[in-house]
C-alpha cells in the first residue's frame, strides 16, 4: 500500500479541491433554500445570477486539469480502502462533466431555464401541444448529453446513473416490473374489498398553527437535532444542507393535517440521514450522501414504516388530540387507517397512497424510457399515458393536467430521475427487515416512542458510511444480500391484506 | 474617446470577471445573513469553512493576472466616465488585494477569528490584560498591512480608506475636532439646564409581538418595498443585500419599544439606499453603493431626521397608540421628547443619544489613531480611554467592561472605522439640509407621511450613482458644496436648544 509523500501530497491536494468544490456546492444549496423559504419575490434576477456563477466556478474547479492529473497519480497506485473510494467517486464525476462539452450544457441549462415557464402554462391550460416542442428539445438535448458520456451505453441508463450510479438499470428495470405485476394485483384486490376503512377520520378544519406545533412534536418524538436544524414552509417540501445544518420544510393544508404531518416525517428521514453523516468528513464524499435511491430509502422508511404503522399511531395519538381537542374520540385504529387509505381512483403522484404511488412512477418510467430511447414521438405520450393509466390503475385522466403534464421533472431535464422514488421504498422495506432482524420487532418501541435503536442501527449500517460503499455494496452489508423488492412485497402484502381484510 | 473592438471587448471581460466576483461576494451575504437570523446554532464550523472558500475564490478572481491585465489595457485609452469610475474602482481594490502578501491575509484572518472568544471572555470578565495580548498582536498586523498597502502613508490614512475611500483622513480628523469641541460644550449646557423632559413616556413592559407590528408599520409607512426585502431578528442588528433583495433585522426589548423602532429605521435607512441602486448595473460599482460615510448619512438621515423628529411623532403617534392602548395619552410632545434625551452619564455608544454618541466615536477614533501610530502602548489604553470620557463626558467608566472593551470592532482588527459613523451622521445633516433646499421644508410632508419627495430626492442624488462618483464628488453633486459639520452642528444646536430651553 503506497504510503509515500508523493502519493499522500496529491491526496490531500483532490480532498483539498473537492472540499472548496464542496464548500461552494452548499453555499449554493444555502442559496436555494432561501429562494425557497423566504427570499423575497423580486429578488429572483440576482439569485439565479449567483447561483449560476457558484454553479460554473463548481464545475471549473471540479474539471480543472489539475483533477485529472491528481486523479491519474492517485489511480497509479494502491491506496487504502477509504482513499480509494474518494478517488473513486471523484473520477465518476469528473469522467461525466469532462465528457460533456460546455457549449451543450449551457445549451441544457438554457433549454431547462426556457422549458419551465412553458410547462407551468401548459399545465395551467392542458395545452400539451403548446409543451410539446419544448419536450421534444430537452429529450433531444438529453440524448446527446448521454452519447457524450458513454457513447456505446443504452442512453437512458447513462442517464439514471446521474440519479443513481450503481445500481444496474437492469435490476431497476426488474424491480419496477415486479412492482408493477404485484401491485396492480394487490389494488385491484382492495378495489374488490368490502373493507370500510374510517377514511373520514381527519374530517374538518386544522388550524395550521396547531399543524405545526403537532409537526415540532412529530420531530422531537423522533429526535430531531434542532441545533443542527429548522422546520419552515415551502409551497413544495424539501429537505437540505450538512451534517451540520440540515433543515426540514413542510406545507399546511388546513383540511388535511395527515398532510403535513406526513411530509415532516418524510423530510425529516431525510435531514436525519445528512446529519448521520461523519462530521470530520465534511466536505469528501465519505460526508456525503450516497445517492438518490439510499436518500430516498431513508425519507420512506420514516414516513411509512415508522410514520404510517399502527404502533406508531397508537404512541402519537396523545399528542394529535392534544393539539386538536375535537379529535378526542378519535382511536388509533382510526387514524392508522386513514393514513392508509388506497386512492385506487386517484390521479396526483404526490397525493397518491403507499400501493398506487409505484404505479405513477411506473408509468412516467416506462414512458421516458421509450422516449430516449426514440421509441416514442413526443406527441404519442398523453395517448400512451391515458391508456397505461387505464391499464394499471382502471382510471383515465380526463385531461393532462391531471396526466402527463402533471409532474415538473421533465421540465428539469430530469429523465431517469423517477425510478429513485421507487427504487427508494424498496430499500425502505430491506433496510427495515434487516433492522428487525438485527434488533427484534420494533413495534413495541415505536407504540412507547422509543426509536433509538432503530435510528443507531441506520447511523451505523448506513448514514455513517457517506459514499465509502457503492450502492450494492452498502445493501449488501447492511441487509446481508442484493438490492431486492421481497421485503417491500411482503410489507405491503402483510399490511393492506390485514387493512383491507384480502385473503392472503 | 476610444470605443474599438479591443477596449470593449477588454472592458466587458473585466466586466464578466467583477459581476462574478459581486455574485460570490453577494452569495457570502446571503449566508452571513441565514447565519445572523436563523442558522441552528450547530452549523457554524461548515458554514464558516463556506465562507471561507467563498472569500478566498473571491481574492484569487481579483488578484488573478488577467484583472491587471484588462486594468492596464483600460487605463491607457480614454473612456467615457462611467466606464472610467468602473475601472477607477477596480483599480483601487485590486492595488489594495494583490499589495498585501497572502501569508499576511491568513496571518490576518487566522488573528480575527481567534480574537473574538478572548475579547468575549475579557468582556464578560472585566479583564483587560487578558485582551491585552490579542490586540497588540491586531494592531501590529494591522500596521504590517498599511505598510504593505502603502509604505509612504500614514498608515491610520490607510486602513481609513478600507472603509472610506474617498475623504481625506484630515478632513475627517478636522471635521471629529468639530464635532468634539462643540459637543462637549453643548451636552454641558444640556447638563446645566433645568428642562424637565417626558423621559418616561414609554415607562412599563411591551409584547415583542406589538413592537414587531409597530415596526412593520413604520417600514409600510417610510415605503419599504416588501417585494424586495424581509423584517426579521437578529442579535445585533443589520442590513444586508442587494437592491433584488435587501433586509431589515431588528432586536426587541420588552422594557424598550423605542429601540426596536430606531434600529428598524436605521437599517431601513442602509436598505433603501441599496434598493436605489440601479438593477442594471447590478454587480458592477455603479450598482453597488458607495462606502461607509456616505452608507451611514443614509441609516442617520431617516433614523435621526426623520425618526426622531417632531413631525414624525406627529404623524407616527396614532399608529404607535393603535398597537399599545395603554399609550392612549401620550402626545406627541412627549414621546419627541423621549426619543430625544439627552443622556449625559451614559458610558455605552450603542445607547447613546444623537449628541453624547459622537462623544463616543471620538474618543475611540483618537485612541486608535494613536495606537496605530505607535505613539500609545496597548496597556494604557483603559487608563487614556477613562481620562478622556472623565474630559469629554464628565463620567468615568469603573470597569473596563462598560469602558474600551465594550465594542467587538477592535477583536475584528477594524481600526479606521468608526470615524465613518460620525462621518455619516455628518452628511445626513447636510444631504437633508439640500433635500430641503430643493424641495421646501420637509416638516409638512413628514407630518402628512408623505415621504415620496425626500425618497425620490436621494435616489436621484445619492443612490441612483452608484460608486459612480467619489463621496466628495457626489457631496458636491448633491448639496453644492464640500463635505462640511456645519449642517450638522446647525441642526442639533438648534434641536437641543429648543429642546432644553439653551440660549442660543
Amino acid at each position: 500500500m503506497a504510503t509515500d509523500a508523493t502519493t499522500a501530497e496529491a491526496y490531500d491536494r483532490l480532498v483539498e479541491r473537492i472540499e472548496r468544490i464542496s464548500n461552494v456546492g452548499n453555499a449554493a444549496g444555502v442559496l436555494r433554500w432561501d429562494q425557497e423559504v423566504i427570499m423575497p419575490e423580486a429578488g429572483t434576477p440576482a439569485r439565479a445570477k449567483q447561483l449560476s456563477t457558484l454553479s460554473s466556478i463548481g464545475h471549473e474547479l471540479l474539471t480543472d486539469e489539475e483533477t485529472g492529473e491528481l486523479l491519474a497519480s492517485l489511480e497509479s497506485v494502491e491506496l487504502d480502502p477509504e482513499r480509494a473510494a474518494v478517488v473513486r467517486e471523484v473520477r465518476r464525476k469528473y469522467d461525466r462533466e469532462t465528457s460533456v462539452p460546455g457549449e451543450l450544457v449551457e445549451k441544457l441549462s438554457e433549454a431547462t431555464t426556457n422549458a419551465h415557464p412553458v410547462w407551468r402554462r401548459a399545465r395551467e391550460d392542458d395545452d400539451f401541444e403548446a409543451f410539446a416542442p419544448t419536450l421534444e428539445e430537452l429529450v433531444e438535448l438529453k440524448r446527446e448529453y448521454a452519447a457524450h458520456v458513454d457513447p456505446d451505453a443504452d442512453p437512458y441508463a447513462v442517464l439514471f446513473a446521474d440519479y443513481e450510479p450503481y445500481l444496474e438499470l437492469e435490476t431497476a428495470e426488474a424491480v419496477l416490473g415486479e412492482l408493477r405485476d404485484a401491485l396492480v394485483e394487490l389494488i385491484d384486490a382492495v378495489a374488490d374489498s368490502d373493507a370500510e376503512l374510517a377514511t373520514d377520520a381527519f374530517a374538518g378544519e386544522f388550524d395550521a398553527d396547531a399543524q405545526e406545533a403537532l409537526c415540532r412534536d412529530a420531530l422531537d418524538a423522533l429526535g430531531y437535532d434542532w441545533d443542527r436544524g429548522r422546520l419552515d414552509t415551502a409551497p413544495h417540501p424539501f429537505s437540505s444542507g450538512t451534517q451540520f445544518d440540515a433543515r426540514v420544510t413542510t406545507r399546511f393544508d388546513e383540511s388535511d393535517p395527515l398532510g403535513s404531518l406526513t411530509s415532516t416525517i418524510h423530510e425529516f428521514g431525510h435531514a436525519n440521514y445528512t446529519l448521520g453523516l461523519p462530521d470530520d468528513a465534511y466536505g469528501t464524499p465519505l460526508g456525503q450522501a450516497r445517492d438518490l435511491t439510499v436518500h430516498e430509502s431513508q425519507s420512506r422508511l420514516w414516513e411509512n414504516h415508522v410514520g404510517r404503522s399502527r404502533a406508531f399511531w397508537e404512541f402519537f395519538l396523545p399528542t394529535v388530540r392534544e393539539r386538536f381537542p375535537d379529535l378526542a374520540e378519535l382511536t388509533a385504529r382510526e387514524a392508522y387507517e386513514a393514513a392508509n387509505q388506497v386512492y385506487d381512483d386517484n390521479l396526483i403522484r404526490v397525493e397518491a397512497d403507499e400501493l398506487t404511488y409505484h404505479l405513477h412512477i411506473v408509468i412516467r418510467f416506462e414512458i421516458e424510457r421509450e422516449l430516449i430511447a426514440g421509441d416514442l414521438e413526443v406527441s404519442a405520450v398523453p395517448h400512451v399515458w391515458n391508456e397505461k393509466y387505464e391499464e394499471y390503475l382502471g382510471v383515465r385522466p380526463e385531461t393532462d393536467t391531471e396526466g402527463c403534464l402533471q409532474d415538473i421533472h421533465w421540465s428539469h431535464g430530469s429523465f431517469g430521475y423517477f425510478p429513485t422514488y421507487s427504487l427508494g421504498s424498496v430499500l425502505a422495506a430491506q433496510l427495515y427487515a434487516a433492522a428487525e432482524d438485527d434488533l427484534g420487532e420494533l413495534d413495541g418501541r415505536i407504540r412507547e416512542g422509543k426509536f433509538d435503536d432503530l435510528n443507531r442501527w441506520l447511523r451505523e449500517n448506513v448514514h455513517a458510511h457517506g459514499q465509502r460503499y457503492t450502492t450494492p455494496e452498502l445493501v449488501e452489508r447492511a441487509t446481508g444480500e442484493a438490492f431486492t423488492a421481497d421485503p417491500f412485497l411482503e410489507y405491503v402484502e402483510g399490511k393492506y391484506g390485514e387493512l383491507y381484510g384480502l385473503e392472503t
